[in-house]
This record gives C-alpha cells, sequence and structure tokens, in this order.
C-alpha cells in the first residue's frame, strides 16, 4: 500500500472498500460450488467448470474471472488453474482442505454482528445481543471446533516448538478453551510422558475428545468442562495453554483469569498465550491489528492486545519474565511467562 | 499484487477475502457515525473524536484504528487525521463528500443479492428476485439517484470533454437512464445551443429535474418516462448518451436496444455510451473486470462487456466507427460510434 497521505485525492479506496463485502460473497460461493475442486490439477475453461459444477456457463464464468482478479485462480488464455494457495487449501481433495472454515466465519449470527456496526459503537455494548460469542455454551463454538481445527494446525505446532517440558517425569499440561484441541494435542504428542487436560463447553468437548482419540491420545487426556472463569481448574499443572481466549475479555478480566491460571500451575510452570498480538501502534501488522474489530463486532469489551498489554496483565497475575514469540508464517503470536 | 502463482502456499488471502465484508461494514459504521466529519482537519485523539461523535471511547478507538489499517486514516501517536482522499470524499464539509452513496451501495436488496450467489449460479438466475434492478421502477433507483449523482462527476465531465456539437445551430441529446442527470447536464452546460432531453422512470425523473433545474437548465430540458427498449425515443438526436445502462442486459438486449438509439439518431450522429469495459483477458484492470461480478449479483443476465462485444453490438445495430477513449482518474471508459 502507498502512503495514503501522499497521494492525490481518489475515490478507489472508497469503492473498493465499501464493495469488499462482495469479495466475501464471491469466494463463498466458489467453496460452496466446489469450483477450486473441479478444476484440482488441471485447467479448464469455464465451459468445463461449469459441466463438473452442473452449473450454467455465465456465472461460472464470471466466478472465475473474480477468483483470478482476487488472486485465488490464474488464467491463461480461457484456461484457468489454481494458485499453490488454492490447490493447498481450496481443493476438499488436499489434505490440508480447509473450506469448511467458511462455516464459521461466515455464520449467520457472525456476519448479522457487522451489520449494524455504527449502532455497536454508539451503545458500547452489542447491537443484537448482550453477550456476543462470550455467552455460555454459545453454539458458534462447536462450529468453530469442527470447521476450524485444520486452520490451526500450523500455529499449534509453531507453539508446540515453543514447549519442551521434563521428559524424566510425568507432566501435565492444561488447554484453556481447547475446542479443536489443536494445541494441547500437538504439545502432548511432543511431549510423550504429558497428560492433556482440555477445558471447554460440555458440547465443544465431544468434539476435542474425538480429535485427541484420533491423534492416539486418548489414555493420557481428560477433560473438565464449563466456564474458565469459575470452574475448578485442577492443580500442578506444567504448562497453561491459553489460545485465542483472552481477546474476549477486557485487560482486568484477563488479568482475573490468569490469576486462576497462575494458582493451578507448579511454580515455574508456564502460561502460553497465543493471540493476535498487534505491535504497540495498533494498526500494524494489518492481519493482527485488524482483529480487534472482530472483538469490536462479536464480544463486549474483547480487544487485540498489544504485548506491553498483556506484559501488565501477567505482571498483576503473578507471573514473570514475559517473552514474545511471533509463529510465522502464521499471524499469531505467543506470549510465554512463568509463575 | 505479488504474481499468486510464485508464491507458497498461504492461508493468509483467504482470510483476508472471507472478512472483507467487515472492511464494507467497518467503513460504512465511520461513515455512518460521522467520524470523518468530527476529525476534519484537525488530528484528533481517540477520546476526542469520541467525544464529539458522542460514543464511547472503545469502539471509536477501534474502528479508527481500523480505518487507519484500511488506508482511510494516519495515525501518529495516539493522533489520527484524514488522508487526502477522506477530506475530500468523506468529510460532510467538503462539497466532494459523497458518503451518502452508501446508502445505494449497501442497500439492503443490494447486500441481500449476495447473500446466496452460488444459488443464483447453480439456478442461473437471480436467488432473490426474478428481474433484480432491471425490474420496471425498480426503487433502488430512486436511491441510486440521490445518492450516487457526487461520484459521477469525474466520469461525466469526462464524457462532455469528449463531446462537442456544432454550436451554429440548435442541437439536441438524448440521456438514458439519466439518473442524477450527471452526464446529460454536463453536456449541454458544456454546449449552450443543446436541448436535454433525458430518459428514465417517471419517479427518478423527479430527481433529474430537479438537478437540471439546479443547474440553470430548466428552459432546455425535457423528459421522457418509462422502459428505454418500448417508449418512443423521438428523433434527430446529435448525440444519444447511453451511462452505465447496456451492463444490465444480454449482448442481443444492448443491440436491440442500440438499434433504437440508431433510428433516434440523426445521420452522422454519436451513440456515447459510459461502461466498466474491462480488457479482452476479462480480468484486467481490476476495478472494472470485478464490475461483471455485481451484474451476476444484481441482473439476471448482464455483464461488464469488453471494446470488442460492443464494437459487435455496434455493428449489428448498424454503427461504425466504434472507438474506445477511457475516462481518467475514474475506473470507466466511453465507447463512442456514429449513427
Amino acid at each position: 500500500m502507498s502512503d495514503p497521505a501522499t497521494t492525490a485525492p481518489s475515490p478507489q479506496l472508497f469503492f473498493e472498500t465499501i464493495n469488499a463485502f462482495q469479495k466475501s460473497a464471491a469466494l463463498k460461493a466458489a467453496i460452496d460450488l466446489g469450483l477450486f475442486t473441479a478444476i484440482g490439477s488441471t485447467p479448464a475453461t469455464a465451459a468445463e467448470i461449469a459441466t463438473l459444477c452442473q452449473c450454467p456457463e455465465r456465472g461460472i464464468r464470471i466466478l472465475a474471472d473474480n477468483m483470478t482478479i482476487l488472486g485465488f485462480l490464474t488464467k491463461t488464455g480461457s484456461q484457468y488453474a489454481l494458485t499453490p494457495s488454492s490447490a493447498a487449501f481450496l481443493d476438499q481433495k488436499s489434505p490440508a482442505y480447509f473450506g469448511a472454515a467458511v462455516k464459521f466465519l461466515l455464520a449467520p449470527g457472525l456476519t448479522e454482528a457487522f451489520s449494524d456496526l455504527a449502532s455497536t459503537i454508539r451503545l458500547g455494548r452489542l447491537h443484537t445481543t448482550e453477550q456476543g460469542t462470550t455467552a455460555p455454551d454459545h453454539p458458534a463454538w462447536i462450529e468453530f471446533a469442527r470447521a476450524m481445527g485444520p486452520m490451526m494446525i500450523p500455529t499449534s505446532q509453531g507453539t508446540a516448538e515453543l514447549i519442551t517440558l521434563d521428559p524424566s517425569r510425568d507432566t501435565r499440561v492444561l488447554d484453556i478453551s481447547a475446542s479443536h484441541g489443536a494445541y494441547g494435542i500437538a504439545v502432548a504428542l511432543k511431549n510423550p510422558r504429558t497428560h492433556l487436560v482440555a477445558l471447554d463447553w460440555e458440547a465443544v468437548l465431544t468434539v476435542t475428545k474425538e480429535n485427541a482419540t484420533a491423534a492416539g491420545l486418548a489414555s493420557r487426556f481428560s477433560t473438565i468442562s464449563g466456564d474458565a472463569f469459575t470452574v475448578d481448574l485442577g492443580s500442578d499443572y506444567d504448562v497453561v495453554l491459553v489460545p485465542n481466549f483472552l481477546h474476549h475479555f477486557t485487560a482486568a478480566e484477563c488479568t482475573t483469569f490468569l490469576k486462576r491460571a497462575h494458582t493451578a500451575l507448579r511454580p515455574g510452570g508456564k502460561v502460553v498465550i497465543v493471540e493476535f498480538v498487534p505491535n504497540e501502534d495498533r494498526v500494524t501488522p494489518p492481519p493482527a491489528a485488524s482483529f480487534s474489530l472482530v472483538m469490536l463486532g462479536t464480544t463486549p469489551e474483547g480487544d487485540a492486545y498489544t504485548f506491553s498489554e498483556y506484559q501488565q496483565m501477567l505482571t498483576d497475575a503473578g507471573f514473570s519474565d514475559a517473552s514474545l514469540h511471533p509463529l510465522p508464517p502464521t499471524v499469531q503470536s505467543a506470549v510465554i511467562a512463568t509463575a
């Protein structure tokens, strides 16, 4: 992006942004219709894709051109082909396919939250519901657990690489808002003497259990169901994983929760927070900094906190030695501190 | 944009695109709340903007950061300032303010059309209504005429610069789907002996008349109300303006209409089409090529036609010497041919 302050007035950014919702709609349609799967490894014309998708050609041609414009396809002459990223993630025959994530990311409850952000901002609370996705047993989290697991693999593996537990004794890891379980599972697979405890809403834990069992962890896996702010967390953990949880709450609530995590840890144990952590300017890097808008739309008072804010919360909760660990190629970071 | 075929797989484009609807929602909220007008020419902190907008600070801070990320504001320390484009177009105190265009561009009927593009493509017709915005007297066009006029000024002025009428005699210009009237008004202001005839739905012509009168053209302005495909167009025109009309229809329908325009013109008269005209590859330049998706979502069979397609329609309708004229800095082009 060129420096917006030095360019002459142009309506182009306005048009592109106000119409940006059409990009989401087009990508959703392409996934819904199996456009990427139809193309697969064989470049194809609009007519050929239309036959495979069992659709009239006009809409497929316009959609394939749009996916080319957006960077999901390449077009040579009249033939469309998948980009490496589309082949990896959007072709259902790929093991890394994550098209199902659209079910969560564009769930009606989520898009509805963005239908009137002005009212949310004016009211200082959500315009749709009181607690948004932080409500007890909110059904979005079952969809999240089922849909988002495949997308979390790079982040969970990057996180697990940061955690080495003592191999000479049995260890214990607590995974907060475990969901799909990817974070705890990655840590447990890397540390064969670790027992994994997954905490989430009861209905969500069905998914966690399925995934932990599929990973061969059934014999060293247990669960705690309920509200992470009030349920008994247990004790003597070596690690408390807190992935994508704190952003839903105020800094004061985060500190309250981190005090509970501190109590549950052995002395010298680690809390490992995985989050969207923008720089201190709160506007870079864009993918992490943009996440605060998601929290504005879907939670009463959540945010994308900076590292200095996490440092303050952790200090207030009794932790020391907070450190920040970017998790490339993902846009998230881990914040680790010692109990 | 880097060449998508040569980069390693990354989920980043997927995330950015699937969440793109949030950009539209955030910009709409900023306009609805008067964020840009509140900042005006004086850089301000989130707290100061919040006071001016009469909103709690948290939402304003997150929104202002998001507008900075998207390029509508700059941020220095904790102070936000308008970019030149935001100052020109999004501050209500600017004469070029066009924030009201959001009422048309994000009207519920339009966004609803994009709620299930997959069904539209599968069915080969709109999933919401039969005729979309091409239905007779569709109310969207009243909103369009009221909201979009200010945005059309650069395109209409660029178009008028291409049209020089014989100053030694009275001339006649017909403006098809006149709407706000900007195109015909620009031509009539440049050619003082021209009588302007504006055609549109009856309810829309109220807006056209207001604007023509405000431009001082009341004494050389008249209207034709009804369907451009069936109503009597009159005759002996020197120019028939066809701005942003043909994209709603099939090529065969466009040719049918252009035959009517040909009949209405004097020999040697000009048809002047203003359109989003993508290159022959249909995927560049992105702003023009993307417009076909809008027609997929909102019309039964409309499209963004290439210049060679317009050439064919014009030849079939009896015109000669078709030529293409880009209208920078806008993303539209004029296609001019001789009767």
